[in-house]
């Protein structure tokens, strides 16, 4: 299929146009000035010959089959385009019309009709409202878009048409080279997950770079995505920070996840390299298109200019990289070479009247240095300089692993050196930031290319026994599940809780307090009390019978009068845990992605300072603790003066076991540990507390 | 001094030469074809002529007065040339020669002696290692650069020379008006504080922008700062986050403090819009130089796509700003003129086949809308773009009050327009989001130019009492204030503290327990104990006499056990302090911006999260409370459920009070007051530990 779309034999273009200015007219004629060298069909019942090319008014007059088809025609008329395409053997559509599920109802009715003609007969569709699809390598330009690129490594995949255009327009006035350019249009058929597939298996695709508004299929995104980043850099850009994530949220958990949230999860899971912004798409594009990654950290910076160099090294230790000094030999060796004012610290500066001869020198000391990972080189236009020589002398130093990133600062005077650059796959920034922040998203791949394997454990747990508990209240249509249930349930899956259970009455509660001993803690246990301390339906560390008693005594008096009507079930009872650390697990699920995880610090952290990472489950035991890791607060874990590290283990296997709870129950659509409580290492852990909200539907 | 330097009559150049290539050459060879209309001067004693200009062997022969010398011999002979401009009556003079203070010692000798002989002729000095200056209004371009940049309304000073040759030439690509151009080399006499005062007072001048590696003279640099900014807006870029921070710290104020901080916090008092990386120095400028600022932060964007439309949202609601719909009348209206498939929400999509009158429409349209105070104006080139009429189009939209600033995304086919926007003063940026964030800039400039005046308050404070403090401890030596005198130090500026004090015998501790009343908390006083209670030498909540007796007894035990030879001054006894929430007030010095005053909650929140704000001593009660409200954890003393809010205002009070305290005793050179206790409005608050840290010399 993506040949038939990317590199067919022949192409019909339904509604080709005579007249310039028109869309019908300018894919027609980007295609034949362009050279696309297959056979090009123009359809148009008025038009004799357009572009040099004969016209026929219909497929079935033109009468030998195609492999690509156009569609150019006004909306009413593009489904029997579709249906003419597919008798004449068109493999792939690109219906460019646009008219469809952006108008209105009546469109998206229009665009799904479409889209079910075309996979009932296995044909691929592009589109609608779209540019058209560029292959450079194929010498095809099936849109309406005025450049074709160079050829090149990188390939473009875009939601938006208008994007595309710019972004080709700049590529042509950067000479940056190119694969495919696809613009997707409403994605009635194919998406940005078809794309990463075709593109990832592509040889001439180096770098993919996405931009998006929205993501169709969260689970094979993440899966395309992944498998894509195993092989080649895939650079996303994804605007549109939404407020899908006002949904109504019963737990923290929810209420804490936003859908750009779940985004940042879904590219951090599956490799993509996360671009900001417009220009940092392109910047760290070229970057990857161009040189080899780093294998570590350790970055060399050479210019003609102090201001520069300083502003580098000021960028590359914010990234969290290192400006490291040459080896002692390679310095001295360097320092024979260079005028004496010249430095060989780090930044190595050329000094201001450096020619390419004294740039190659600095560049190769380097390269050649076996505690130099990756290099920086910025030249700035002064009187001596001879930016074009050194840009030429520069595309001959490379390394088979050591990428060197450049910045020829100014304007005029550097252009023709940029230009060079460029063309000869060094990649070049307008200032130095913007160079080392794409030697930072480089090393930042090769670290997840260089991951420990994803092993995911499971636990042994009663799984039936949760699904007896769960198929219970979904009979009954009671979607939140009570304190003894949640903690029933997190007992089969291995947790720890406190012994303790539903009392119906005085008597019952003090007998079980006699037998899980105290202190106890007892609770109101009603599907209709929400807010169950503030209203006195919660009371901790009673130390024996008679307190028990009175507590039992006195929640009920105070229910009826604070809450006449509730259906009471009785109190819960249960023993005080020990005093530890106060964390909070939890699992809301993400419309896209499914089950994320949560972990923060218990109160204040999580509810004052919002101080929570998410994850998306499945998570391994390296992904929990990398969750632990990223909040700002986790020192507090790792133990401080007077406090011992927690048991981070503990906590990392907890988020685990609810992974695979959620994972395996669909049917959990919410869920909080709150608290968690930990202890040192070897004190043991307990879910003190806990809330599970259910769902009629199978989530994803 | 200024009109001599930026705008002389007559120029002479010595060390000018025939020699195209040579720094001699260039300078002339400049001044000459960039049309400077004074009088040019070259002095060299072998040439006869240079670019049309006579040539004299020395200033004794050419005979006349000049006005501006410009010193291009070796380092050597520089000296005797200033000399011989002195004599020839100069009035200020640009030393390009390098080979000075960045050298060597003796280099810094000789630039030492340069400067002391100008500072006595009252002949100012710009230099040694410099490129030179340009005042573009002047037709002077008495630099080696070779670029003369349009005449325009942004003047730069930068400590690089480099960096303003590539300025310079990004300039001329872009064809961006500029004033003057200083580039300041080692900055022996005249500095970035004479040239902020010079241009500030320049009506050339619309914007001045720096580009800073060190700063000579903080105060007066904040001084000179605050006066230019509340005229006109002052743009820096300050590299190297360097290491000087690194200094020995004994308090926790100073081991947090480090010198960005510093920085920082000097560039907000005195309104400098700081520019985080090269670009945003000139996008920034742009933006002041060429549109009003905006009265409000409601941003209309104007778009041909939607995807560009996506991201300036994100960005202006990332940073702060609001995406505001037009008002009811004004969207209906457009709603009339725009095709049906338009958008007149914000953002207003005028689709991709808009025309420049489409674009017109929308924009006057924001621009009278009351309800709108700036604007964003995209494009992209499609098929039936027309980007440079579009631009012409919008060179007639302007406001008064408010900016319109603009993205035409691409390369090609937008060079011309971007060019002419420029030139229109019409700032125009690569992407939506540089647009956006260059708005932020002029919006945040705004807020400074409309903060409240500056009121400092003065408390009644017993000052005579503390010089009698800090004399005494002078006189011996001790630099480190025991916490009976730190305590007597901050009673006397109006500090509430725990009754208590220094008891030099058991029967003493015991009285003075029964005079301030129980609980007690005692502590070991001694210079030579510094972690106190890790020894056993701070016992806290003592109840009774007994137990008063019993901890005197056992610490004096414990001391001799664990600190042989210590000497040992008695017990600290004092009332223990309510309970309250714990915050950390101080003060470190800066090298350069002197007093810095901290503030952070107590506990975790310095030490193990860092969560602390720095500002420069002295504070308003506006500015301190701004540094309360810029923790992450403010919220925590805002009052959280459970909590209420705390008496926010004691806490500013303190800080400036400590303000007072430092900015009247220089010889204090550090203080932590640790914990600060405060409790609900109206409940008090105490300093119930404290920390003051004297210095032999007097401190800024």
């Amino acid at each position: 299929m993506s040949a038939s779309l990317l590199s067919p034999a022949s192409i019909a273009i339904i509604g080709a146009s005579k007249t310039p200015g028109k869309v019908g007219h300018a894919i027609l004629a980007n295609l034949v000035n362009d050279g696309f060298e297959g056979d090009i069909i123009p359809i148009n019942p008025g038009a004799g010959e357009i572009c040099g090319k004969k016209c026929y008014p219909s497929l079935a007059e033109y009468g030998s089959r195609i492999e690509l088809a156009i569609i150019v025609v006004p909306p009413a008329a593009v489904l029997q385009a579709v249906r003419d395409s597919i008798a004449a053997g068109a493999q792939a559509i690109i219906v460019i019309t646009a008219g469809f599920k952006e108008v209105d109802t009546d469109g998206a009715a229009a665009e799904k009709e479409i889209a079910t003609l075309c996979k009932e007969h296995r044909v691929r569709l592009l589109g609608p409202n779209c540019l058209g699809a560029i292959n450079a390598h194929h010498n095809m330009n099936a849109s309406f878009a005025p450049h074709m690129p160079p050829k090149g490594g990188i390939s473009v995949i875009s939601q938006s048409g208008a994007l595309c255009t710019a972004i080709l327009d700049w590529a042509a006035s950067r000479k940056l080279g190119m694969s495919k350019i696809i613009s997707m249009g409403n994605k009635a058929d194919l998406t940005e997950t078809d794309f990463i597939e075709i593109l990832s298996a592509d040889d001439q695709t180096r770098v993919i770079v996405g931009y998006l508004e929205s993501i169709d299929s969260g689970k094979e995104f993440i899966h395309a995505a992944a498998a894509a980043s195993a092989k080649k850099p895939l650079v996303i850009f994804k605007s549109g920070v939404t407020s899908a994530g006002g949904k109504a949220a019963s737990s923290h958990t929810g209420s804490l996840a936003g859908a750009d949230i779940a985004y940042g999860a879904a590219f951090r899971r599956s490799g993509v390299v996360r671009a900001d912004t417009f220009e940092e798409m392109f910047d760290y594009a070229m970057a990857f298109s161009m040189q080899p990654l780093p294998r570590g950290d350790r970055v060399a910076i050479i210019t003609n200019a102090g201001g520069p160099g300083i502003m580098a090294a000021d960028a590359v230790e914010l990234s969290g990289m290192k400006v490291s000094p040459l080896e002692k030999a390679h310095a001295s060796a360097l320092r024979s070479q260079l005028p004496k004012a010249a430095s060989v610290s780090n930044p190595i500066d050329v000094l201001g009247d450096a020619d390419p001869q004294r740039y190659v020198q600095a560049v190769e000391a380097a390269l050649d240095d076996s505690s130099i990972d990756a290099l920086v080189v910025i030249l700035t236009p002064q009187a001596m300089t001879k930016p074009a020589e050194t840009a030429m002398a520069l595309a001959h130093c490379s390394h088979p692993e050591k990428p060197v990133l450049v910045s020829f600062m100014g304007g005029l005077d550097v252009k023709e050196a940029r230009d060079k650059l460029i063309t000869h796959s060094i990649p070049d920034y307008p200032s130095p930031e913007r160079a080392v922040k794409a030697l930072k998203a480089m090393w930042e791949y090769r670290r997840w290319l260089d991951r420990p394997p994803r092993v995911l454990t499971r636990f042994p747990v009663n799984r039936h026994r949760v699904q007896r508990i769960i198929g219970r209240h979904l009979r009954i249509g009671q979607m939140q599940l009570g304190e003894a249930a949640a903690k029933a349930v997190l007992a089969a899956y291995d947790f720890k809780v406190p012994k303790g259970g539903l009392c119906a009455n005085r008597d019952e509660a003090v007998s079980l307090a006699e037998e899980v001993g105290y202190p106890i803690a007892m609770k109101i246990a009603s599907k209709d009390i929400i807010h169950k301390s503030d209203l006195g339906g919660v009371k901790l560390n009673l130390s024996d019978r008679q307190a028990v008693m009175d507590a039992y005594d006195l929640m009920m008096l105070r229910m009826r009068e604070k809450v006449p009507g509730a259906q009471i079930d009785g109190v819960y009872v249960e023993k005080m845990c020990k005093r530890g650390r106060e964390v909070i697990l939890g699992m809301t699920r993400d419309p896209q992605f499914g089950p994320m995880l949560m972990f923060g610090l218990g109160g204040i952290f999580v509810e004052v300072m919002k101080d929570v990472t998410f994850n998306i489950a499945p998570v391994t035991y390296g992904e929990a603790m990398q969750m632990l890791e990223s909040t700002r607060s986790f020192a507090l874990l790792k133990g401080t003066r007077g406090h011992a590290e927690v048991d981070l283990a503990a906590i990392a296997t907890a988020l685990q076991k609810i992974s695979q709870l959620v994972t395996e129950f669909p049917q959990i659509k919410e869920m909080d540990i709150n608290p968690f409580m930990v202890g040192e290492v070897g004190h043991g852990s307990i879910a003190a507390d806990a809330r599970i909200t259910l769902s009629k539907e199978i989530l994803k």
